[in-house]
């Protein structure tokens, strides 16, 4: 094999959802990348029990599945479909062998203003969901996200948001922690060593372009931005993280036109690089 | 005169500077509003001094200039010069009557990928303006903005951080708050009681639309947007903020498009229905 290995984990998001999922793995693991984040979308068309055949075959370690569905709600009809909807998720990550399922907790509801109360939801959905993650032995990661999704997308924006809920939820409740949401963030060495170890599920890199040209879709290829991803590394490493650094890049304007080979080739080339696995 | 009295203060970038001064400040005095807010940029066409006899002869109140050029630099020969600039500045500020100059402080200079270094230059960029602004009775205000300029307009992200700047340089250096770039962060009121009034040097809003469109320019007319206005002015008002509110869109994407006497007539429209005057 000419290619080196690139001890990764390939978030799926990063190849823009546009090949199979088979041709997917098989272009992994030619690479020697060693696991595999698939998202939820991808399972309608290959049924968990071949998707975990098809990493188990390709020698692809899961590390999350990707994702749960938004946790806050304007009814209490839609709660219980939330609810739902999420203990189908965790089936789905029990099923393909992944540990963890990613938690995007949802932003304000229709009609509601306040974070604090969204946020309030966010731990009680999470309380009512524990039991079945607990029985099908798979942890939910709370994600915090940049503070620009809070309307829409998460009312949580830090690590320590994140870490006051998994307080507040249990011990086996953790967090997905993403270089993208919380470079900026002052207090993110703090939030690790708080966090420790066993609550750190995640740990999630891309990098951030200057300029930025759209909020969702213009996630930059690591080694492409400002984001000084070393150092973010060492900390994460410090603070007891010993999985996979997984790359999950959105990039409708850029990446996701590119083929699948191309974006592969350069994300293991900026990996080598950039140092991380060796950091 | 049949519009009702608008006493908040008008932000001139709210109207997308394509109306001349004197204009905007006619029209703004036709609908008894109270203060005004202008750009560097109108006083290259409207000299200080006229631009002065402009606001006095209206009755507007001049809340503050916008603002400081961005205080981060890569190299001493850059820093020197962003000093000159700045002195500028307040020395416009002065000359117009304003009490405050706004400071936009930097993101991160070309190569550098350490926020927490470009904070350091911004603390000491402020202290070598000091004397600058002390002689001529202007006040130097912070702004932190939304993480999402962290990398290209701001390095200070939070009200936490701009305080700790404040905190290193002196007592004379206070905060510009604004909700848009506030409106997310769980600290917002912890700051606020942290700044105490007389720290307190400006209040602009807008509102945050879902979605936004762009990072810079699709701001929200108060009260299109999510952000819970009322409920972050009374905290303001609470911290002791006795000045006038300030209304700052940024809006390329819509406001700007329409004629400067819609804008306005929506703005003191918005403000009276929300109540923030009696709030």
């Amino acid at each position: 094999m000419s290619s080196p290995l690139c001890p990764l984990a390939l978030n799926t998001a990063t190849l823009g959802f546009k090949d199979p999922l088979a041709g997917i793995v098989d272009a992994a693991a030619r690479r020697g990348i060693a696991g595999i984040a698939p998202w939820r979308r991808e399972l309608q068309a290959v049924p968990p029990r071949d998707a975990r055949r098809l990493f188990d075959d390709a020698g692809l370690a899961v590390t999350c599945l990707c994702r749960g569905s938004y946790l806050t709600y304007a009814s209490a009809l839609q709660r219980d479909a939330i609810l739902d909807d999420n203990r189908r998720a965790i089936d789905e990550a029990a099923a393909i062998g992944a540990p963890t399922l990613c938690m995007v907790v949802g932003g304000l509801p229709e009609g509601m203003h306040d974070l604090a109360q969204a946020r309030a939801q966010v731990a009680d959905q999470l309380a009512a969901l524990l039991p079945h993650a607990r029985a099908h032995d798979v942890r939910l990661a709370v994600e915090p996200l940049h503070p620009m999704y809070a309307a829409d997308r998460s009312c949580v924006s830090t690590l320590a948001q994140a870490l006051d809920i998994c307080d507040r939820v249990g011990p086996e409740v953790g967090v997905m922690i993403d270089a993208y949401h919380l470079w900026w963030d002052p207090d993110f060495a703090a939030g690790l060593a708080r966090a420790g170890a066993g609550r750190l599920l995640g740990w999630q890199i891309c990098d951030w372009r200057v300029p930025t040209r759209d909020l969702l879709q213009d996630r930059g290829m690591i080694g492409d931005g400002v984001i000084d991803l070393k150092r973010m590394h060492a900390q994460v490493l410090q603070a007891g993280w010993d999985g996979m650094v997984e790359v999950e890049i959105f990039s409708a304007l850029d990446w996701d036109q590119r083929p699948m080979e191309e974006t592969l080739d350069v994300m293991c080339a900026r990996y080598a690089r950039l140092g991380l696995a060796a950091a």
